[in-house]
């Protein structure tokens, strides 16, 4: 049975959630939706023999949390490798599949064929993990076949905040072509692609993981992206290992262009395909999603530590100590963590990532 | 030119101005409105020849703070006299009155005239100082010619949180007889009587303020309350001098009734009589009042402290050192203090006592 290794991105910040999601400690790094953080579900979700130990791209800042928190769940890690700088998730890309490209299962180091490589972002949530591994066997066929394999979400909503992929001809048994992909749309052009996930399946949403060959996604590469694919193989062949953390060369990543891997090769190449995933996912993107994912009762609040509600509904409520009472408001974020506080209508919950904006212009990077 | 004692009570907790104003800090005793206390501006304003060196009639527990804020002024204190016991307002007025009937201008402590009482809370807020002090002067000749004066701010809506004074026939150049006190009454009947003062301005709004003679208050209290006249003379009568602090006996003062002095006395004398103050008076008994004259600019915000607004308006808000934003909300009171935080609607301002009762039954007194 063909490997898969899981390539865990756990890049992002998560300014949205601020401030429970902060520079040091990001959304991924935290507990949010279950008493495990995002990147521990995001690990176990991925058991079993099909894997091997996940690798993580993250900031340096991150490793040690990281090896912490797979200490935690007992989990073997099997590479730990630091982006000098944030480039998006196309270099990303690149050093993972060179990553599993170089992998061998023989432990003499004589070379055996690659592992398949999923690459994922780390803070999404999965109401069905059952079903996402279900849906990542059904890509393998396609990824070995050399295509590269994204995940469709059967979207619930016609939702602004994602992209969406458009379905062609199929495939395989489980894959199909792509036909295009989709910007994240205005509220219009959601509900056109919503109308038409509903007619005919055929839109789905982006959720950013992916599942190929590693031989797959850098030839595309280096057809549809050869300056990605030059400066990130030259960060992974200068790369240090120092305290099993592996650091790309900082001066080829540094002038590595910043790109998606949509944008990179996704949209170029001839052979993306996608499978459409049933499994309650969501990226907990905002206040909004983390309080539909947490509300609970008749008032529909999701409440956490010292709180008092007093005619109060539709609230997300969360304290790390201080007492907070609530009186005769509704549909708010109200977030109380390391002394800095949040109130915000869940309505508004994308503008969020404007007062880490003001933070940032002011120069107040202790609160960012 | 006879003078005046004013004596100021400082009992209240302001339970709907919680975190702001707790137990050990009520209302009173805080910078709300200025950079001045309520109780320093309520002395500030008491300026003048006319008026003798404040008295508090206060709790133990505040005496010392009290004795420092009007230190920070550089003001006298007339003195302080303590109530073992909340009882109301009526008791107060006994214990008030009994001393300045034994107050002596002479230094050598031989009797003269007593001065008049101006019996006063201490935490009002008033905009027009000078007009304040001028309705003090035109209530003087009814006080002195034996009328328990109380003093009718004019209306500027029909408030439901206010008791109303109804004028009757004419008593002097300045003052009026009470034809009758209003409870604290319904919309309905706010209503109607906000339109009374408009058509009739015969209708005010009840501040609680009194100005009389101390022989006057007395005969009256003994005539229409004599319990309360009788246990608080002799608290009085009993009371103990600790630290420049009279403390009232315990004893006489745990079985006094309690009671308002509008209740005791006010209703049923026939000596009441009204001056109408148009002073720019509010209690500023919630957040809803103290946003009302703290918001300012296009977005009537009313922010203090480390506080980022972002499309937000009608909201106050204030942090004692915690960073607070603010996203996309309209009309709520954001209070950070002492690691406690409120966030209500400005329209449920009144309900902010609740938390305080849930505090309270909850055992949780050093929230309080």
């Amino acid at each position: 049975m063909k490997k898969i290794m899981p390539i865990i991105m756990s890049g992002g910040a998560g300014s949205r959630l601020w401030p429970l999601s902060r520079a040091a400690h990001p959304k991924q790094l935290l507990p949010l939706v279950t008493d495990k953080t995002m990147i521990q579900e995001t690990v176990i979700r991925l058991s079993g023999d099909r894997f091997l130990p996940p690798v993580f791209i993250c900031n340096a800042a991150h490793a040690e949390d990281i090896k912490a928190q797979m200490a935690a769940l007992g989990r073997e890690i099997g590479a730990i490798i630091v982006e000098p700088f944030g480039r998006n998730t196309a270099p990303c890309a690149v050093a993972a599949a060179l990553h599993a490209a170089h992998y061998s299962e023989d432990p003499s180091g004589e070379k055996t064929p690659p592992p398949l490589a999923l690459l994922l972002p780390a803070d999404h949530h999965v109401k069905k993990p059952e079903a996402f591994v279900k849906a990542i066997e059904q890509a393998v066929p396609a990824a070995e076949s050399g295509h590269l394999v994204t995940f469709g979400i059967a979207p619930n909503a016609p939702e602004t905040g994602y992209g969406y992929i458009e379905k062609g001809e199929r495939l395989d048994a489980q894959a199909s072509h792509v036909k295009a992909f989709h910007e994240k749309p205005d509220l219009e052009r959601a509900q056109k692609y919503f109308q038409a996930y509903l007619d005919t399946g055929n839109f789905a949403w982006n959720a950013g993981i992916f599942l190929f060959a590693p031989g797959t996604l850098l030839n595309e590469m280096a057809q549809y992206a050869p300056e990605i694919f030059k400066q990130a193989s030259r960060a992974f062949e200068t790369a240090e290992t120092i305290n099993d953390v592996l650091h790309l060369g900082r001066e080829a990543f540094e002038v590595c262009p910043s790109e998606s891997i949509d944008y990179a090769v996704m949209e170029p190449t001839k052979k993306a395909a996608i499978v459409l995933a049933d499994i309650g996912w969501t990226d907990i993107g905002s206040f909004a999603a983390l309080h539909e994912e947490l509300k609970t009762g008749e008032d529909d609040n999701a409440v956490k530590g010292d709180v008092l509600m007093h005619n109060s509904r539709n609230c997300l409520v969360q304290t790390d100590g201080p007492i907070v009472a609530v009186v005769g408001v509704e549909g708010l974020s109200i977030i109380v963590k390391d002394d800095k506080i949040l109130i915000s209508a869940i309505d508004a919950s994308q503008d969020v990532k404007a007062i880490v904006t003001q933070l940032k212009s002011a120069g107040r990077s202790n609160d960012l």
